[in-house]
């Protein structure tokens, strides 16, 4: 579930607690689990369960292969142009049903099909489709790694000499994910029967996952997953075309759909349009409409009033003529403000997740205490009469194929030791201890996360990378390249934490559909692999293809990579390189984030609809207000589309939703061919005042 | 029936012998009049029907005048643009239905209703309508009346000078038309018994008007309607709103989405574009299919074949540098071989039509003689026992209210005197001897064109009008004016010919819907006195706001105006003016436009529908094919639609294409206000080859 967390841990993440996120993307209600599912595996009773080998085919990886590199794409395109990621979880789960199914079918008909299609596999495929792409988000292309780059440092202006820098490059990007990716992995495994069996975590997400797939195998699941993937096809196909079509018209900067003045010219200055990205639009149908809300909120506050505002202060709270890009200018104001809000989000929770975590706990010691202190053997589960017949089989089969101790323990070590010999070589920076102080900490934190996860559907992974970009950049210092240590220190934490997490909700959907935990080990092991490799080639392939990647105002700025940087900077550094007034405005914000987040908990659920959330409202801060203004398009039609037929929205959003992501998102493949073969659009559609083009018009009569 | 004859006087008509119109455009079959209309009146048995005096309400001629206005600004708009008029009767009865009855609602529940809405109420409304509307058709302002200018005048080149040159003015634009206008209402009453009650003919279109209002009338018509004019209100807001956003995006030539070079620059420069004209997609969806398919084919043919390879013989067959608007160069190509193809066709049709006249009136003669002679006296309707109940009630009631003979001669020789004395004061170029000559055929032409129209829902008013250029031009002579005297006696022309067959549709909706014909005559005389002053009002509007009125290549070129002129300088001058190979190649078309519509009759109505209509090839040859794409488009909608749903398509078509039509034809009053009133629109949306962008952006830059 990398992506649906990929959301969560920015931005999607802080309403999950008051709205089961699989309630919106998934059309079903988590919550209602233990009611509903009593019949689930009585229905699926006749059907075998294939041992562990068996659930592993070599067509599940085939298609995950292809699904993977789809979803890295899009995943990659998101982190490049806001960095807000919405769950693919739906798709992959619908993609790969109908991939296998299709091929299963084909050979059926043919005679020689040798294994039929079982929801084993499919949450095999589906683990491994999440494994894969997640890498492009916890790789942080984005973010931590792309900020090391000297596009990124250029722009930040302070600590962007040589030591604090390092640009991108297939290999080290390879390199690195090999040896930081695969330790969550390991650090998971002896937590899972803890988490699942024992304190029957729900983890909301895999859950949903699970009924997902659980229904695809139904009969009448199967149709409506069907006729769901043929809206998803209808959807993927226009978008693509839409892609295309668009791209026709972008001969040059600021020319075609995507900068078009929709609102008029000044809104457009102030980032105010609808730039007809279908992406999202898709993003805005899948993601809660407070969401929606809180990110037009933050645009309209920020673009609309402080910015110009500010602005008004050029030549008084920062000298003027420094352009719209420099750090001790306007854009100051916006990134830091932007970090000091996120920041305050983030701290807010972190201590909440935490006090919910530490009570959790103490309340599970002492349930289990109370109860005799029965001995929970591996085979043993129908001690307790209450557990259900769902219960009873998938905990028996989910114990039944063990992950010994030992590897789980001897592939931790051994990945460590092998990470904290081979860093420091690639980041020369990042020092031996550095590495072996976050290796020893990693794993509580990662249970802490995973733990936290299970309860509120919520990882606070990026929170933990913050963390250690903070710790490790004032530990370095500013003239050992603490700047660049403290990204890469943020990379290593957030691949354990955010995997444990992650993993822990595959293992959850692995539960409920039978999947033996050894074939989703195995699943998780090849998909982060292939991730390894598919992430970097098709960052490598963005980077190679728009030369304008990370510039701010460009159709990639990366906003993240210079937030990330800016951090880091600040923790190295400390406040000196705000402009005037700059601190002070970000404490305000700071506490703003951690009031407007009190508030959120005293009203209640049912009030805290309405006040929106700190961390979306960051969001626009810097890169502007169009994509809120695309989100609201698509929370708008799904909102009529709701009032016109509740049910076919609630069936067919997502489906929607999901083609028009996926559609656009793999247009980036041509398009970024395209670019690389120098095959440039041959029209610009260009957007000029009335006065300008009056003079435009001489000069093109004129010659 | 002005505008729906008056789209069928160019190009709709060629097809409706094959198909009617009213099959698409009403969604019925009026061919199965006799036989489905059993039980119509017997459904109305119950209603009264009120005295004439009390089917001419006050409130019906406010509907009418407001939807008057309406329809004017539309017919106008599609004038000035391509000259090509859809069937609006299908809103004229809607709106008009919708309008009255939201009133008569409103009254009943105050408690203040003095009357009910009843049908023959609707009829009134629709005929005024449709009389109101139809000026801006028949009073040439897209034609004719247009091609005396002198921005028209100035592009032909020859006989441009004073004498053949008059500029539109308010005054005599208005006098004119009063004094042309209704003589055919006079010309008509004579023959209103003889064609509906004696020889019975369908009108296909007046019959399925007649279909339209009596189902509104009855209870579930009533709810019908009420969906359909929901959905042409919601398509009417789209598409209003869409013409509002467009028009901030158009601050200069060539800006906006009207030319958005969708297919690319190369096609674009070839006029094939999707121009985004709601107008002309909702034409789309009303026109035939064929009519659009024969529309794409004309411009492929001559946009994408034969201009492109008579440009390359520029400096061989005519002179290098005369630009794209000069007649001796490829625009006289353009504009004669239309010319010569819409000659042929009329021709053609033209002897096919008498043919069927003769015919038809040879059959009906021979039968009331072999009858042996009964009198056909007022109230005699129940002598034959075939006639049913519905044509019983209907005879009697239509023939319950006459019109005196003696009016009717006599309104008619007062208006013709009036006419020979005024009209050479206006167009001093024509002479007393000419308007007497055309009065004195007028009669009998009008009543073989509404005689035609009677048997195959065409008129041919288009075509008698040509014929009168042709004649009093060459009458008159070049240097006496010939041209404008030609021109002028068209417009007299057709006004008698044209209104001869409009009003008898109307004539058959009043028969079938017992409206009384005097009702009916006082509705079209009020409908027309506000026509006559309405339409040259609105012209006048877009005369005042749009500069470029008449330019080709602009948004409003008035196609007609320049090949009404041209005709008309082809009637004095001969084929001295044209290009070399020019007249070859008009005498190629001209005989195609027969051969093909030779064709079309020999193979049979249902291999009919795959040979084009040569009148709809040639409306492309000069304005190009971009509105042939938008109709197509439409044309695609609508097929789309009625492979999914039919049953729906066929109820809700036409009122989404009205919808769209309306919408869009309304937004051009604020919009010509907006230009009156001098506000500019602020951006423009333009289209630059990648290579002027980059030179654009450099000039930006420097400043």
């Amino acid at each position: 579930m990398m992506e649906r967390s990929s959301s969560r841990r920015d931005v999607a993440s802080s309403y999950d607690d008051d709205l089961p996120h699989s309630e919106i993307s998934d059309g079903k209600r988590s919550k209602d689990a233990g009611n509903e599912m009593d019949s689930i595996e009585r229905i699926f009773e006749s059907k075998e369960v294939p041992p562990w080998q068996r659930q592993l085919t070599v067509r599940a990886f085939v298609v995950s292969f292809i699904l993977g590199i789809m979803f890295t794409f899009i995943v990659m395109k998101l982190n490049l142009t806001t960095g807000i990621i919405p769950s693919l979880n739906v798709s992959a789960g619908l993609l790969g049903f109908f991939f296998v199914k299709t091929w299963t079918k084909f050979l059926n008909k043919s005679g020689m099909l040798r294994q039929p299609f079982t929801r084993q596999e499919n949450t095999v495929i589906q683990t491994c489709v999440v494994a894969t792409s997640g890498i492009a988000f916890s790789g942080g292309f984005g973010s931590y790694l792309f900020g090391m780059s000297e596009v990124v440092a250029k722009q930040s202006s302070e600590n962007n000499y040589e030591e604090n820098t390092k640009n991108p490059s297939l290999t080290w990007l390879i390199g690195f994910l090999f040896v930081v990716s695969f330790l969550g992995l390991f650090s998971v495994v002896p937590l899972r029967k803890i988490m699942i069996v024992d304190f029957k975590l729900i983890y909301p997400s895999g859950t949903a996952t699970a009924h997902l797939i659980n229904s695809f195998h139904t009969p009448q699941g199967a149709k409506l997953a069907k006729r769901q993937v043929r809206t998803l096809g209808k959807f993927f196909t226009f978008s693509f075309l839409w892609g295309l079509f668009q791209w026709f018209f972008t001969a040059g900067d600021g020319c075609g759909f995507s900068s078009f003045p929709s609102l008029g010219l000044e809104a457009y200055e102030h980032k105010f349009y609808f730039d007809f990205s279908a992406t999202y639009v898709g993003v805005g149908m899948i993601c809660p409409y407070l969401i929606n809300v809180s990110l037009l909120v933050g645009a309209v506050i920020s673009w609309g009033l402080m910015w110009p505002l500010i602005n008004l202060r050029e030549g008084d709270w920062y000298p003027k003529g420094l352009g719209s890009s420099s750090l001790h200018g306007i854009q100051g104001y916006r990134v830091f403000i932007g970090i000091a809000m996120i920041l305050g989000d983030g701290l807010y929770n972190f201590f909440k997740v935490l006090g919910h975590t530490c009570f959790g706990l103490y309340r599970q010691v002492r349930h289990r205490k109370s109860q005799s202190q029965l001995p929970v053997s591996h085979n043993s589960s129908p001690e307790i009469p209450q557990i259900s017949y769902d219960d009873q089989r998938r905990t028996h089969l989910f114990l039944k194929d063990q992950i010994p101790m030992w590897i789980a323990i001897i592939g931790y070590l051994v990945i460590a030791a092998v990470s904290i010999v081979v860093l420091p070589h690639i980041f020369h920076q990042l020092k031996w201890y550095h590495i072996t102080v976050i290796y020893a900490l990693a794993p509580t934190l990662a249970f802490c996360n995973a733990y936290g996860c299970g309860l509120t559907d919520w990882s606070l992974a990026s929170t933990y990378g913050k963390l250690a970009i903070f710790i490790v950049g004032a530990w370095a210092g500013g003239e050992n390249g603490g700047v660049l240590a403290g990204l890469a220190a943020c990379g290593v934490m957030m691949n354990i934490v955010s995997t444990a997490s992650d993993l822990m909700q595959d293992f959850k959907t692995g539960y409920m559909t039978l999947a033996s935990p050894r074939s989703m080990f195995v699943s998780q092991v090849i998909g982060t692999a292939m991730g390894c490799v598919i992430s970097p080639c098709v960052f490598w392939l963005f980077y190679q293809a728009f030369n304008d990647l990370g510039q701010p105002g460009s159709e990639y700025p990366a906003p993240y990579a210079l937030i990330y940087r800016n951090m880091a900077v600040l923790g190295v550094e400390g406040f000196a390189a705000l402009p005037r007034h700059c601190l002070a405005l970000c404490y305000g914000f700071f506490g703003l984030a951690i009031v407007i987040n009190g508030m959120r908990d005293a009203v209640g659920k049912e009030k805290a609809k309405f006040i929106p959330i700190p961390m979306a409202m960051a969001i626009p801060f810097y890169i502007g207000g169009y994509f809120a203004i695309d989100m609201c398009v698509g929370s708008l039609i799904l909102f009529v589309w709701s009032k016109v037929n509740k049910a076919k929205a609630a069936a067919f959003g997502p489906a929607v939703a999901s083609g028009l992501i996926c559609g656009d998102g793999i247009w980036t493949l041509p398009s970024s061919i395209l670019a690389l073969a120098g095959v440039k659009p041959p029209i610009c559609m260009k957007f000029l005042s009335r006065g300008d083009n009056v003079r435009v018009d001489q000069i093109l009569k004129s010659s």
